[in-house]
This record gives structure tokens, C-alpha cells and sequence, in this order.
């Protein structure tokens, strides 16, 4: 078998055999393949595309590269969420403590913050003294204790995707829903899960801007987790607006503090409920998803996920009084208002621009090595349907360096778009459900 | 300007400007962009495809790579000829002395044999000390005393076809009609010529086995050359079967002298008179195609042709005296004839297995780094048509190793195929002429 040999098949539009891609990942991932055949390959694959199989092969060769985790030892069901990334978007903060509190275990490795989109570990960072970078020994350690763990990829996980999201980056391939689906699915699947959850988001602040691209996507990623023999579902969800009102990384630890203490923003609410009604469902801890959400609804009530979360914070080093003061969390210096320059309805938002806002101001990285600052970001006073007078606050920036905030005023003010006319409707959160109707029911 | 925004822009379809085609010949020529951005670059464009602008503008930064050579000095027009190769090609050797007797000046720089087609500096170097290897000078001087030289590669001219094609060979993106038009294109216009005929072969002995492919490949080079003020045709010929009997370097130099002496086999007679009637005629020494072909044959009957060649060969060091005795040249130590296993008629050969044939004796090379054995190959008794019985010789092996000899005798065993009834016609030679509706009249 030669590579150059694959990358010709692959060019020409035919389906490689699961051994012909097992022996590319794995080529590449010992160093044995240079990167500048295996970028050939991935144009090749992104513009030709891949099967249903094939994206399976793929899956399974990137997840056997490195390490699969295996809790065995835990009697709980293993189940996470995995979202594409939004602005605003802090679920994992809340859903993860009320899932496990819900009697799941939820050993979730998530990313940082790259462009518009913030991270859940940048997110976890602004409390002080968190610890993301656990050992697989202090993993263990911590998901036995309180049935959860919050950390970042590790070098032993998954270093097929490292080496080739890395060169994929470089070179034009990022945007193939088959490397996307393998990218994600190899990596979610290498945490040893039985069930996961997945949030596609789409609009305006998202990576699929279109709901069809969002649709497919979420179907190859079903589709690849059930051939696994997982059961998955995958909410499709709005990004045409930012989630909840509070944007930024410490900004967004307060908001869901507010959440899981039973108050917080209507839609990041309802998603969070949504999404840990599916991980409680998918885990078989409830007949019925509805059953589920009321788990989730009366663990937040009872303060169980608030007392879980704390738990997991003290677990992994952080400060869990910065969860009850925010004053200890990461402040920002200064703070501004950005004006409304006219009056009407916010008719919708370019919720991406929201998020280079935050970005320009320091929160977020425009490239990889770039360092953030946690305190940094912008509260948002009116969102979609809301009315707004001239000069009324838009939204309140909180930075320390006014180095940029010419931009990110400018960015705000851009963000917005209003009609004179009341009666603008926010989309809903939950656009779809991609594999519930191949759920087989749990088992109790 | 970012290279990997440019990837994209050509992964999804889009022109490139001018200088932006520049700008990634010209960093990946310095080094400033890595061989895998580029070849992500190669197969979005295999694959995407790319429109004349594109494709001349690509030429153009290639050839501007590196040094265009410059022969203002002569006053004779210059022109060359280019085949994309097949099996028993000899026709540089043969018409690169008439066009020169007949007063074009043949700046021809060559290459070497890969696969199961020949090279002409492979057939040059079967002459005894016959130097391919001249410095600026040298060929300056050379060109100047004969109005010929035959040269290989050299370091100076279009590097960034060097370093592209041999990336090309590794990462499956070789088959682009565009590239391959602009690695043609660029090497032969650094010739510094002002006309250029294209000989692009078809049929199973050819790289274009498609005569469809063939004529879109003629049609961007011809169009590619007029755009750079070149005067340019393509002919689209017969490589269905070899061309002549001989195949082999020592072998061919043999049946060029035949053809320069006024015999030698009917085809190659015929093509050779052809390519040289359109380069006498873009050259402006005939005042139409019949009238240089005329010329052509005229100046091998006066022996003005066969004079020129050992002159060329005179000057570039090698031994004109194993031109009128073959004997001079390479011999192999055995001849072994192939027998018919049927009696028949030839109904049609698989030309690129005769090249194998050769090949697998030893006359050419499987890969770049081979040494190749001159004094190898075969000589065809039997062509499309002929009537051949059993028994009956097809053809005579010649060669020094019987290490695959029989792999050479089952290939060219199974390239004949017989049929029962006599009446299988040779396809014509020159199928099309392209460019010659668009050629203006010459300048007498």
C-alpha cells in the first residue's frame, strides 16, 4: 500500500477500505507520513468527500491513535455534551454539575477559545486556582469522588486529531463535515463514553451559519456515534444570538452560577434543561426525556447541582467562594455603556460580531498563542424583540485596556439591527433533533 | 495576502488575480511556504480546476522564476518542438537537425525517460560521449555555430517547476490539466523561443489515453502560448501503437540516422516531416505548411539533415562516427525473438506494455534514481495491421540481463492482439491540428 496511491483513490472520488485509512491516520500519526502528502489528502477528502463508513474508519483510527479512557470501575453511565461553539455559549458549566448530580458520570474534555467563540477551559480558568490540567490519575480521582471532572485534552488523547487539525488549519481543509464529524466524535468517543449529546449550533454567531449545514453535520456525527455502538442524539440549536446576556469568560462563570442557583436568562435556562433532560435521558436515569428535564429542573431547586459544582471546583483546586462572591472573580477595571443611535425594535443581531467584541477587548484569542484576559467581556441589556430608545444602553463593555474598544463599541453598535415596528420574535432555541427517532428506549 | 486564504479561495471554486498566483509561485520558489500549504494548493486546484487567466498567469510567474534565456544575438527565429511522450519517440533527434538545416534556430532543452516512455536525453547519451550538460555558455556557443543545441534541465531555469513537480509526484496531483500546462509551458517558453509546435499523443502508449484529454491539454497550451505572444500549434498524434520499430536509446539514435539518411519506417518518416513542416513554417521560412514540409524532406535528401546532426553532435563532444557505424554505439550482448503464439492480424497493440517491455530490460526507469541500460530494447517486426503466423517472430529483444526477461516477453506477448480477418488500419497519425485556424500568416 502506498499513501500516494490513497490520496489518487481518494482524489478520484472512490471509497477508501476502513484498512486503507487506518493506515494513513496511523502512518501520520507515527511520524511515518510526511504533512505535505497528508494535506493533499485532506483537500481531496474535503472536496470529494467522504461515506457514512469511511468517516467511521476515520473516527476509529484518529480515537485508537492515543489512549480511550475506561471507567469501569464507576457503576454510573458515562455521558457527555459536546457543543460547536458559540458567543455566550456557558452550558457545560451548568449542565455538567446538574447531570452528575443526576446520578450520571460526566468525565468531559473540552477546548479553549479561538476566534469569536470562547472555551469552556478559559471559561473554568477565571475561578481562581482551577485546575484543568489534571493527570489521568487526578481525572480518576476526581470523577469518583463527585462523578464529574472538567478538563482539556490531554497529549495521550486522540494525537492523530492534534497533529492533523493542526495542518488542517494551515491549509484550508478546517471546513469538511467528515474531518469536522471525525475531529469531534474520535475525541468525545476517546473519554470512554456510553451516551453523548451534542449541541450543532446555527445563525449568525455560529461555525455552520446554515441550518442544512448544521442538519448534515449533526447527522454524520449520529450516524458515526451509533456505528460505535453509542447512543447520541444532536440538538440543533440558535446561535443567531448570543446565549444568555453575559459574554466574557468570568462574566460567563457569574451567569451560570445564577443558573444553577435557579435564576438566569429565559433561553440559556431552557437549553441547559434541554440539553441535561438528554444526557439523564440518554443515561437511562428517566422514562421519558420530559421525566429527565424535571430531574434536571428540581436538582437545580434543590441546590444539589449548585452544591455539585461547587464540589467539582473544590476538587479540582479552584476557590469555590468565588462562586457565592463574585468579587472574586477576575474584575475588569473599567466599564462602558454602548449607546442605541436610534430608537425601534432589535430586529436581529450579528451574534458573531458580539463575540469578536468581547475578543478585541481581550477576552477571547485570534491566534492559538495568544494569552486572555478573564475579567473582560460585555453584559448585553437587549437582545431580540426587545424595544430600545435612542441612547439607551445597548450594552455595558467591561475592559481594562481601551486599546481596542473603539472596535468593539463600533463592532456592538454593527451587531445590531433594528425595525421601527414591534413584534420581532426571537427563532426558537431547539430548531431540531437529530436521532430521537433512532433512540431505542433506555434502559431503566 | 495570506496563503491559506488562498487555498480556500481556490478550494471553493473561485479565480485567482494575477498576483495572487504570483505571490504563491514566488514564495514557495524562496521557501517561504511549505511544501504542505502548497500541496493542499496543487489539489484544490487538480480538483477545482482553473480558467486560461489562471493558467497563464501561472505559467508566466513560472517561467519569471528563474532565468529566460535570450538569443538576440541570432538573427534566425526560434523554435522548438514538445511531445508529451510515448513509446519510440525519437522525433527530436530527427527533427531538431532539419528544422536547424533549414534555418530556424532549435534551443531544444529535453528530458529523461520515466515510466514506459523514453527521453531524449536518455537516446542522446546512448552516443558516445555525447553531452547533454552545457553550461549558458557552452549552449550559447553551440547554438550559435549549428543554430541547434540539445540540452537538459538545468538549475537556473524555472526552479519553481522543479520543486512543484516533484511535489506533484508525491501527493497525487500530477493529472491537472492546468498544471501540467504550465509546467510544459513555462520550461519550453524559458527556451526564450518565438514559436513552439506541440506534438500531445493519444491512444494506450500515451499519458492522455482519451483523445478528449488530449485536445483539452493541446487547446490550454496553445491558447496559454498565444496569450504570451508565442506563435503556437498543437498536433494530437497516434500513440496507440509505437512509433517506428525501434524502441530503446541506443536502438533509437539507429533509426533516427535511418530517417536523416532517407529511410526508415513510414510513420515516423511521416510525423517527422509534419513537425518539422510547422516549425519551418511558425519560423517563417515557408509560405505555407505544404512548402516547409517540402523543404523538410528536401533537406534529407540533399544528406543537409543527416550533416546537421553530426555536426550537433560534434560540438556537444559526442562521436559522430558511431552515427554511419552503428557498431559505435551501445550493443547488447543478446537477441532473443518473440514468437507469435497465433496466426492472425495484428487488430491492435497495447503500446504502453511495449514500453514496459522495454523498460523491464532495462531501458528505462521505474523510478527517477534508476540507472538505465542504453544498448537495451526492443525492435518490432510486426505493427497494426501485418499478417503474422504462428511461430513467426513479433519482435527481437535486445539485452544484457535476462533477470526480467521473462516479464519483458509475457508484456509483449500480451500487447498484440490478433484478430481472424485481415483489414485493421493504422488510426492516421496526426488526428487534429489545434491552433491552426487562430495562426497568423508567417512573415516571410
Amino acid at each position: 500500500m502506498r499513501l500516494v496511491d490513497l490520496i489518487r483513490k481518494k482524489r478520484d472520488g472512490h471509497e477508501l477500505a476502513d484498512s486503507e485509512i487506518e493506515f494513513i491516520v496511523k502512518g501520520y500519526t507515527t511520524g511515518d507520513f510526511p504533512d505535505y502528502q497528508i494535506s493533499a489528502w485532506l483537500m481531496a477528502v474535503l472536496l470529494r468527500g467522504m461515506t457514512r463508513a469511511e468517516i467511521a474508519a476515520l473516527t476509529g483510527s484518529m480515537l485508537h491513535s492515543g489512549e480511550v479512557l475506561e471507567w469501569s470501575f464507576l457503576a454510573a453511565p458515562k455521558v457527555d455534551k459536546h457543543s460547536t461553539g458559540g458567543v455566550g455559549d456557558k452550558t457545560s458549566l451548568i449542565i455538567a454539575p446538574i447531570a452528575a448530580a443526576g446520578g450520571v458520570a460526566v468525565p468531559m474534555i473540552s477546548g479553549r477559545g479561538l476566534g469569536h467563540t470562547g472555551g469552556t477551559l478559559d471559561k473554568l480558568e477565571a475561578i481562581p486556582n482551577f485546575n484543568v490540567n489534571l493527570s489521568a490519575e487526578q481525572m480518576r480521582k476526581v470523577l469518583a469522588a463527585c462523578g464529574c471532572c472538567l478538563i482539556g485534552q490531554t497529549s495521550s488523547i486522540v494525537p492523530a486529531d492534534k497533529k492533523m487539525y493542526a495542518l488542517r488549519d494551515v491549509t484550508g481543509t478546517v471546513e469538511s463535515p467528515a474531518l469536522i464529524c471525525a475531529s469531534i466524535m474520535s475525541k468525545k468517543l476517546a473519554e470512554g463514553i456510553d451516551a453523548l449529546v451534542l449541541d450543532v449550533k446555527t445563525g449568525s454567531g455560529a461555525f455552520m451559519k446554515s441550518e442544512a449545514d448544521a442538519v448534515h453535520l449533526a447527522e454524520l456525527m449520529v450516524e458515526t456515534g451509533e456505528r460505535m455502538g453509542k447512543r447520541v442524539v444532536a440538538l440543533i440549536t440558535d446561535m443567531d444570538q448570543p446565549l444568555g446576556r453575559y459574554i466574557g469568560n468570568a462574566l460567563e462563570v457569574v451567569e451560570s452560577v445564577e443558573v444553577l442557583k435557579g435564576g438566569g436568562p429565559a433561553d440559556l435556562v431552557e437549553l441547559c434543561l434541554e440539553l441535561t433532560g438528554w444526557m439523564l435521558y440518554l443515561g437511562g436515569r428517566a422514562e421519558s426525556l420530559q421525566k429527565a428535564k424535571d430531574i434536571a429542573s428540581g436538582l437545580i431547586a434543590s441546590g444539589a447541582a449548585f452544591e455539585k459544582f461547587c464540589e467539582i471546583v473544590r476538587l479540582q483546586g479552584g476557590d469555590d467562594k468565588a462562586l457565592t462572591d463574585p468579587s472574586l472573580l477576575p474584575q475588569a477595571r473599567h466599564q462602558e455603556d454602548v449607546l442605541s443611535t436610534s430608537t425601534g425594535y432589535i430586529e436581529r443581531m450579528d451574534c458573531e460580531k458580539v463575540g469578536v467584541a468581547s475578543l478585541v477587548l481581550g477576552g477571547g484569542r485570534e491566534r492559538k498563542e495568544d494569552n486572555i484576559d478573564h475579567a473582560v467581556g460585555v453584559i448585553l441589556h437587549k437582545k431580540v424583540g426587545d424595544r430600545v430608545a435612542v441612547n439607551e444602553p445597548l450594552c455595558t463593555l467591561h475592559y481594562n485596556s481601551s486599546a481596542r474598544l473603539d472596535e468593539a463599541r463600533s463592532l456592538i453598535q454593527s451587531s445590531y439591527s433594528l425595525s421601527t415596528t414591534p413584534g420581532n420574535k426571537q427563532r426558537p432555541l431547539v430548531h431540531r433533533v437529530i436521532g430521537e427517532l433512532t433512540m431505542p428506549a433506555p434502559t431503566l
